[in-house]
């Protein structure tokens, strides 16, 4: 396979681009191949995870590599185990049980091209081959920082990570919640991934949490995950169906769901995101332009507009 | 915690009780605590995996473990980790897009007992917690072993392992299948956790598959994971609802899915058993008594009567 190249000289527009396709690279020789048995489960899951998606997670990896100074070649399996994960969450959100949507990206969800068994078991196998991607031998990290990725990726995943926040986000259905718990909610849920990017990124290069760089780092990434939740509840509220992809305007307040805009206002949450991203951006003050790319990504997660 | 020991000079009752008991301890405690939050996921988590089941796969690690001079405080968290991800694979089977069962020991199944949307995610917790489980740093083993366990364990767990199985035979209902593809679907469904045992065992004391004793224990691994499917399919057959706890006699029959009865008729599936028993103790043969436990699990696998 051919992989794109990823430099800090890049402007913003021309490194998302091949980071994008870098990772969709990554991700097509990673994942079953759909020849192989059994092969429908294996076309589910390529369906699931292949060809859209904003690709934040992986950008954030690839952003925060080359600010440590990473070759993206160490960079790649860590940023297709995670998007693996993240996008397991999503065949699995998706399910009549959950959120019962028919349509993501303006496609056929899992379950709605298969069917409810298929997108199951998808989600199932997406999780566990994120943790094969990451536990094969000799792809260029020492072993016990192997192990380290392994974990970060585990506990972000789990009960006290992203899951963790979808059971507090299902018990909050119907709730009113105040802005600490709605905040609480979506560390976990959408938050601990976005964690996650960095901390890949930390165990590639081997400097801890605790290090200068890797709590400023962490900073970043715990404000830009708030702010990509809040944005998301504001493009909800005011998104059209045709840009989020999604079938119902509004569908969260519909769903009596708490969000940021039914909590605070659009106004006040536009502000919050945005006071959100300046703390972000201040995290990174210490470093030049080879963390212009994290930058533009927070700006970018902000000022989206789907 | 206080563990039961587990030793080579008991005999097999006492053997199998104390592992039975040391490893509801040992999952107890490494399972997430009801109190912290969210505490009706991790209360979920801890109905679906305690107090109940018959623990072969850690009791096939412990028993390899003896056999190769391994101490049990090795092997807690392998085993721990395997009995989740079975654990979890039995939540998703349950459900009702997949077997739809509500009774699993004569007990509510997870999504009765709490409701689909909590099981879904008590799967996905569950199979998250077993690689949170064995990626800790510093219980014992070298990070390079460890990274071995993570990537053996995820490939057992995964799409060409028990979920693959899963697929296969979900495709297969109400098709006739032959002997050589019910095997291979069974080879995954169960096969590869059963296997994956004894490959968690190796990897703890550093012992290779292809060397001579890792070959022969995979060979009777291999013997024992199918025999014991075979049993399955008998005891689907002639079982009665008090001993299974399953809802319904011939469940497997009434819904068109392959068997080893329906293909074999019983006598035959009974012989077969009792071969692959021959041949799973054969494998065992250079070993005395320290395989002893090995050699009375198989037994226990193909003449239990639930």
């Amino acid at each position: 396979m051919t992989l794109e190249t990823l430099e800090t000289t890049q402007n913003f527009t021309e490194f998302r681009q091949q980071a994008v396709s870098r990772i969709e690279t990554v991700l097509q020789d990673l994942l079953p191949n759909d020849h192989t048995l059994p092969a429908r489960l294996h076309a589910a899951m390529r369906y699931s995870t292949l060809g859209g998606g904003k690709r934040i997670r992986p950008l954030l990896v690839y952003a925060s590599g080359l600010c440590l100074g990473i070759a993206p070649e160490q960079l790649d399996r860590p940023a297709a185990a995670l998007e693996m994960i993240h996008a397991y969450s999503l065949v699995h959100d998706d399910l009549p049980a959950m959120d019962n949507d028919d349509l993501r990206r303006g496609l056929p969800t899992c379950h709605k091209a298969y069917d409810e068994a298929t997108a199951i078991l998808v989600g199932d196998a997406l999780q566990a081959q994120a943790f094969v991607v990451l536990s094969e031998p000799g792809w260029g990290v020492e072993p016990d920082w192997q192990v380290r990725m392994l974990a970060v990726l585990a506990q972000a995943a789990g009960s006290r990570g992203m899951v963790g926040g979808q059971a507090i986000d299902l018990a909050a259905v119907g709730h009113e919640l105040a802005l600490p718990a709605l905040e609480q909610m979506h560390l976990h849920k959408t938050g601990m991934l976005i964690r996650c990017a960095i901390q890949l990124s930390l165990c590639a290069v081997g400097i801890t949490e605790t290090s200068e760089q890797g709590a400023l780092l962490l900073q970043y990434a715990d404000r830009v995950g708030l702010a990509f939740q809040v944005q998301d509840d504001i493009l909800d509220e005011i998104g059209d169906l045709q840009q989020t992809g999604k079938a119902l305007q509004g569908a969260d307040r519909s769903r009596n769901k708490p969000s940021f805009v039914t909590l605070l206002g659009l106004r006040e949450a536009q502000n919050y995101a945005h006071r959100l991203l300046e703390e972000a951006l201040t995290a990174l003050h210490g470093w030049k332009h080879e963390a212009d790319h994290l930058r533009a990504l927070a700006r970018l997660i902000v000022e989206r507009n789907k």
